[in-house]
């Protein structure tokens, strides 16, 4: 995601320690210290501008989420809503998803969320794909036994792509939606690019997934 | 799928032996000497009118193919097609393919094929879809250890629900496509149906997956 350069987004960041971190190491398995009340912890990685997590957190008061996000020009614009809507059970996290096991202790996150994340669509890149195995790893290694991972995007390839990663890996698909917007699907909180993308007519393919 | 009714298909189908069985369970183990050359063995389960099989078993004369079908209506199409082309590497089998271990032993098959099966949409019909675990269970009790089911359909529901219940089976997805026909995907051979709703612009889904 490009977005334009915000000044004084770094000043904003530093100036808001009880909502985002640029470093997690210290919070490593005290997560739930950041929170107001003690709850099942949910990340996003690769939350853009945060139109989904701070929907969910508003709608799931019970849930504790924590959205990842490697852009700064990105991550900043979370921030703004955060600070604007003070949610209790929402953290920031301005890090790398290929190193979440820096700043989470094994079983710490009880589900992990992707939303139409970049779809890296030549072969050389694989490994940037949030689906691909190095990143599952990751997770798995972050998360709960029984966590499950909820993934959707717009894009074809990404998710014939995360389809044949995630059970090679091992990872059982619970359900999975070919057309998310024409389905019985409640409760579906957009993102910024699911709104745009949706109105053009494309489908959005989601699918939840079990780690064993 | 519903066809005419065609007089005399019983007569024929009696007097072609050495193309068609009512009953395999004579040839339990020894399918091998049914074909002029001994090869690896692919079942398609539900052949319709035979297009599917008898092209690949023209393209593939280095494979022994088995069309199996429930419907008199249906096969007498493919024994006809049969009857002119005289393939030494098709045989066909008049049977329900639930009962597939009564006429196969454990890894007589090589690769399972299903096309267009009938969706059964209704929750309550669910056990009758041919991906359902306790038709996965029959195809895996013949199925070499390394066997493949490569299914395909236009069906979004079936898919859905196929991705599903290959997956909570155990079976690993080695690859899927959302858009066959839009894709890189070579020696594609086209079932009645395929024809039929690609052409309407259609997306065809199609899978490759492996028992273990």
């Amino acid at each position: 995601m490009r977005l334009r350069n915000k000044p004084g987004a770094l000043d904003t960041i530093k100036n808001s320690p009880q909502y985002i971190l640029m470093d997690g190491t210290d919070w490593k398995g005290k997560w739930q210290q950041r929170f107001e009340k003690p709850h099942p912890i949910h990340i996003e990685v690769g939350s853009g501008k945060g139109q989904f997590i701070v929907g969910m957190a508003k709608a799931n008061p019970e849930i504790n989420y924590i959205a990842i996000e490697l852009q700064t020009n990105a991550i900043i614009s979370i921030l703004e809503k955060q600070l604007e809507e003070e949610l209790p059970n929402l953290q920031l996290l301005l890090v790398n998803g290929a190193d979440l096991d820096e700043y989470f202790e094994t079983g710490e996150i009880a589900q992990v969320y992707l939303n139409f994340s970049d779809p890296w669509p030549k072969t050389r890149h694989e490994k940037r794909r949030l689906t691909h195995k190095n990143f599952l790893q990751v997770y798995e290694k972050i998360a709960q036994p029984e966590a499950e991972l909820h993934f959707k995007t717009d894009n074809q390839g990404l998710f014939e792509y995360s389809l044949g990663s995630l059970s090679q890996y091992g990872m059982t698909l619970q359900k999975v939606w070919l057309n998310l917007h024409d389905s019985q699907f409640e409760g579906n909180v957009m993102t910024e690019y699911e709104e745009k993308f949706s109105k053009k007519g494309q489908p959005i393919y989601r699918l939840e997934a079990k780690f064993n």
